[in-house]
């Protein structure tokens, strides 16, 4: 029995996509959902991530799905490679469904919570009737999710996969006392989010951001004075780099890749 | 009896627009229906339509009504002539029902599925008390569409309309062998989407787009090499012209309006 | 008993914050009020207000809160104070419910139906087991907003508190027959939305706008000739001045604060 059936929850589903809303494309997705599970639940996650960027959406959905109840599909489709040999997956992963293509963009729910189950998908009968080369959104993602929502078993869609894409620059690195990140993510208040976990990072420890010493982690923004740099764990848990009252990516010039280094 | 009763589907509405979300223009659409009919779904399609742009949203339109379950209330307000004489429309076609300004931006749905049975918006007991002459999608559109999927009959409305507005650019002509189009949507992506059906063109059939022969209609872009110019019958069964790993908007410097010719 | 349980709607809750979509910091708002209340229907109004902008965040409020049913929770979160002492407020007013931080969002709501009875939420029971600095629309504003939809009484949050803060700016003045105010928002078509309510303003009035005296207020936009300014009261019930066809913001060059006075 699934955890959602077990608390008598509503189906629901989460969508994340690069698409805009303006060709209609989401609402194709919506509609296709809509035919098979009516009664499901579709929230909008966003559908701004920019055009085609795989780590921008991991590390969207990252910040959302465990908040959801165990249960919840979660779809990504952050697609370039769509129309080529890239596999479709679907996995279940600490008590939620996802669906998206195999090119990373689980990497942090694999990171945080795998390895899970996942299958490749390749059942045609869970499919639209006629799969474009170009829109996988509304003829393989959109219906997967809806059948998920409404109880399919994931080993219906296809066979295991072990070996899903990751994303390395997701992943830091620990060589004894030294952890080397980098900044992953900017977000819209120009906050530069690195990849190192709050929980890794020692007592004490100073941070080095581009070739600038910035000190020990702050409680917060307010321990610096106004238009200083600082190096906080932000609300994801993870070491963020940010200039107080001010937008840290356009005033340190730095952006993703920036490097970033702790010596415990 | 309809067909969302006969399945005991929950009502459904979709919203398409172009007022954006940052005013609260939408949100009182959707506070106005849902104090009609709340436990209907009201899901967006878009309000990131160009401002006052029908052709848009009657594309975008076009992309995703006929894969929501029968039933479903499509309300698209694109309406830059608000507060003139045009008139308000709801429709019923091919089991679904439309709520927009007669102004075109049902065409694709009437050349797909249509004529349907159309009638003017005219009973003041659907509208909001007091209609003002700026904000028909609160006062007039939104109601309606609340009331239409709580099950009020389509003629309790209004009169009938026989002679809806229709967009020409929407519609391509055929003369003996030879399929004249033109660009009518470009996408997220920078593709350029005809208004040519697919199933028009016959097999070995050469599209000419601009001045440029593009030779046969290929099945994928990865039929060409990179930077190449290609046409495709892209996912929404129309032609469309686009450039591997490019963007054609922008390396061709084209857009809607372009003339496509294709030779039988 | 709440209006909402007698009338047996479902609960309801809207969503204005100015975290765009794309961080996936919307999604973590929805995934907790879905684990707290799985029942309850979330619609976005806005996520586009700009950056830190109460003033535009407690206009666009004030036009749809009012048109939702009665027990609805509206949630706003533009929070530039969090994580200094700023209180964070749940409220009932005029049969709604409201979740925000007391920065004067909810000033329009006050202004038009207030007092109401307003708490400061304290009560950790109801916040999320850890609060960041940095994000209490996840942390507070949502936990808060799915226990009220399910219910909870609104002085289990906290205690009272009867000195909210107000924008000034959203409230003209009336001395005699002259009433001041001025541009409190322009919205997405460039029209110049004052604070002066429209039933202040008696028959036969002549409106200054900037320097320039506009005359009486029309009926309409098409009371003038094409690109001439016009003082309308607009959809939400509000002195505006607009170009007919045209974008007032960009002709007049005029935005927030500009004054404009009526001589009674």
């Amino acid at each position: 029995m699934s955890p959602r059936a077990a608390a008598k929850l509503p189906g629901r589903i989460t969508l994340l996509t690069d698409f805009g809303t303006r060709d209609g494309y989401v609402a194709a997705m919506r509609g296709v959902i809509a035919s098979i599970a009516p009664k499901v639940l579709v929230e909008d996650a966003s559908h701004d991530v920019p055009a085609g960027d795989v780590t921008a959406a991991a590390w969207a959905l990252g910040n959302y799905w465990r908040l959801y109840p165990a249960g919840t599909v979660h779809v990504a489709v952050v697609d370039p490679g769509v129309g080529t040999e890239r596999r479709a997956l679907a996995a279940g992963i600490a008590g939620h469904f996802f669906v998206a293509p195999d090119n990373g963009v689980l990497t942090r729910v694999l990171v945080d919570a795998g390895p899970g189950h996942l299958v490749s998908i390749t059942e045609p009968a869970y499919l639209r009737d006629v799969v474009s080369r170009t829109f996988h959104g509304r003829d393989v993602f959109a219906p997967v999710a809806a059948h998920l929502a409404t109880g399919v078993a994931l080993e219906s869609f296809g066979p295991p996969v072990t070996d899903p894409v990751r994303l390395d620059v997701l992943v830091p690195t620990r060589t004894g006392n030294v952890i080397r990140g980098q900044v992953v993510h900017v977000d819209r208040f120009g906050n530069l989010i690195t990849n190192v976990p709050g929980d890794w990072i020692p007592p004490g420890a100073r941070v080095r951001f581009a070739a600038t010493d910035l000190g020990a982690v702050r409680q917060t923004y307010g321990d610096v004075a106004t238009g200083h740099a600082v190096a906080v764990i932000g609300s994801a848990g993870y070491l963020e780099i940010g200039i107080r009252d001010g937008d840290a990516a356009r005033v340190l010039w730095k952006g993703r890749g920036t490097a970033v280094v702790i010596d415990g």
